[in-house]
């Protein structure tokens, strides 16, 4: 425990250093990480064997292996990654209000960094490096908390930038890996509110929860995607079969993956058997209503059903009387994450745009946009499902605070 | 308990019935509360004598028996609260930015109401109907716990809202109070994350600890403030006597008045002696480093005396080096609220506001000035010593979240 509450107070301190820093500065230091990254890849790939070797003895799933799995080219993303913060603007100092009282008090309130940014993640090595640079770039120090199925290549990645970053002349301590993987250590971590400004869980649902109902430092809960796509009675067929097929099946395990169809009852005699014929393509697995069930082959579909991100080749279907009721279903069910209406009717958009109650709400495009490239945001550290202090993709901007400094000459208050 | 779920799912069917009010709707509805406030008193007084009552019996502290106590004047101030806000902007509906991605996608980012507030509060029954203003305003639920011994109070005062309401066929779902007052249900009702977005702890450090420590809820944490005024070399020295004096004295029981002193070395012995006389008018207790001993008389100061919010005619004094053993000293015991330097030097002056981590720093002015009608932003729930979210002073902004519409022509992703 002592030496975690060492590592926190060493990011405190390497906090105060990196608030100091100018955007030149930092970006010249991310370039020295990102070649570090390329030139040291032999270490990083050769300590990436020995997690891989472990996973593989421990009978790891294909699918987590493969995300484990470090190679020269995947190396090379990481270096790009960090590069392409570079690139992206430093909203660190920026002015975003002035004011002036009665008085003669001038107030400013201006962009300023978190501080100390903690982030609990799972077995992807390559958020090691992501969140390193996006935390650097926004002057907070990071304390990483990856786990332990990726321990030595999270090490071998951190060492390298630590290492980079003195031959730079700044605070290796800017970075820091938790090298415990006990998780009495993730506990203990999760109370450090002494030190830690923020936390932000990135992975499964179960750690998700884990945290929410642990920290004691405020949290920004990230990912898991219950999405809906409704087509509502105007709706054009075409379309409406392209963005479902898209939003389900691009891509299934991300979180922005399409989960559930709703779709109007004037319609569904026609197009819910064009659209399951399309999802046939794919062999997706349909799990609908009664009502579907009338004109498509399903599985009788469940309360839990409509409350599952599948994260696989499987949909869910409910026919419903209108926009109404289909808003109220995905308020019902949904995780706040991304929703999207099929219509040509302009007053059923703008109601399902102001009533639905998530992060992005889509008409005639595919759930598969929420992220912070698509969105122009650049990189993001995660997107947020919950109200406080940012929603959806956070990039940059999302990982500042702001202070207000008030300037005056012996004002005093009466 | 199966009440404090019944009431959180009816401040969820609320909020839906809340965020579709216009701005009009919103402040006629303000405007028959307001109204209602004053044409009820005799309920509400009737009420307050109760509390009053046992609170005598229970041996109450003079100074919390004030504030527990309600008159004609104090209620006509609860309703004068409720027109004030009635005259401030309506932030939801703001368009914060628009975007048009390359693939002919629209991206708009809109300000919401957040949802379900959760107040927890302590002994002020004037909360009830500020908090509920605000949070109705900006289109929220609001679910209020205050404490056990107001409970006759806040509850004739939510009574009378709900009532007013009804009247104007607005949901009186939009203001519960939880009449409850054990502590278990206090408890699971910081846990009622399925209903309530965000928490907010308004009262001493010993309630807003417990919201955080239990809380699943984003908290905003507010109150606690351990405010230090730095007094440099080049200050002028009548404007640091009068802004010391300000601060410390002019209201001791508010989070934003002055507890700790810094002064430079250099000028302690010609300046501190003047501050200790100007505050000896107040009967204010020294507690100093050896230091200060040196020139003035006073108890000696220990390391927890530094990390003390007195909220007592009491502050402590330690004699520094210089402008950056202030913001050392500063950054390791304050409570991030507010802080102040007394300085004629443009450079030190830029430092401070640059180092020092505090919601609001100043640069020759009284940390009293933290306030939400001092800064101009009207009525405020209560003032954040968190990064995430909102810091400093929070009116009716920091009571919304925001969303993305995302409007396209059948756009997928490749």
């Amino acid at each position: 425990m002592n030496q975690l509450h060492e590592l926190g107070k060493k990011a405190v301190s390497a906090k105060f250093e990196l608030q100091k820093m100018t955007t030149e500065e930092k970006n010249e230091a991310l370039k020295c990480v990102a070649k570090a990254l390329l030139d040291k890849k032999d270490i990083i790939l050769a300590a990436n064997a020995v997690d891989i070797k472990i996973g593989e003895e421990n009978g790891m799933h294909v699918g987590k292996l493969d995300r484990l799995r470090l190679n020269d080219e995947r190396i090379k993303a990481l270096a790009e990654g960090v590069l392409q913060v570079v690139e992206l603007p430093d909203p660190v100092g920026e002015v975003m209000e002035t004011s002036e009282c009665a008085n003669g008090l001038i107030i400013e309130k201006k962009r300023v960094p978190m501080g100390v940014v903690g982030i609990i993640y799972e077995s992807r090595p390559n958020v090691t490096s992501d969140a390193f640079a996006l935390c650097f770039k926004t002057g907070n120090a990071v304390i990483l908390k990856g786990g332990s199925d990726a321990i030595h290549s999270n090490k071998a990645i951190t060492d390298v930038i630590k290492e980079a970053l003195l031959a730079c002349n700044v605070t290796e301590d800017a970075i820091s890996l938790i090298e415990a993987t006990d998780r009495s250590v993730t506990q203990e971590f999760m109370r450090m509110k002494e030190y830690v400004d923020v936390l932000i869980p990135r992975g499964g649902a179960g750690l998700i929860r884990s945290v929410v109902e642990n920290s004691t430092i405020p949290v920004i809960e990230t990912g898991t995607g219950n999405c809906h796509i409704y087509v509502d009675e105007s709706a054009d067929v075409d379309m409406a079969i392209s963005i479902i097929f898209n939003a389900k099946t691009q891509r299934i395990g991300v979180c922005n993956a399409c989960e559930s169809l709703l779709i109007h009852e004037k319609i569904k005699d026609k197009v819910l058997p064009l659209i399951a014929n399309k999802l046939k393509e794919k062999q997706v697995e349909i799990r609908g209503d009664e009502k579907s069930a009338e004109v498509i082959e399903c599985v009788p579909a469940t309360e839990e059903d409509y409350a599952t991100e599948y994260l696989d080749y499987i949909i869910s279907v409910k026919v419903v009387a209108g926009v109404e009721e289909a808003i109220a279903h995905i308020n019902k069910y949904n995780t706040k994450h991304s929703e999207a209406i099929i219509t040509e009717d302009k007053e059923n958009a703008e109601k399902f745009m102001r009533d639905v109650d998530a992060a992005c709400v889509y008409v005639n495009a595919s759930t598969r946009f929420t992220d912070g490239f698509e969105f122009g945001f650049g990189a993001e550290i995660g997107i947020s499902t919950q109200k406080l202090h940012a929603r959806g993709p956070m990039g940059l901007r999302e990982l500042t605070s702001y202070k207000y400094t008030i300037q005056g000459n012996g004002q005093i208050r009466g």
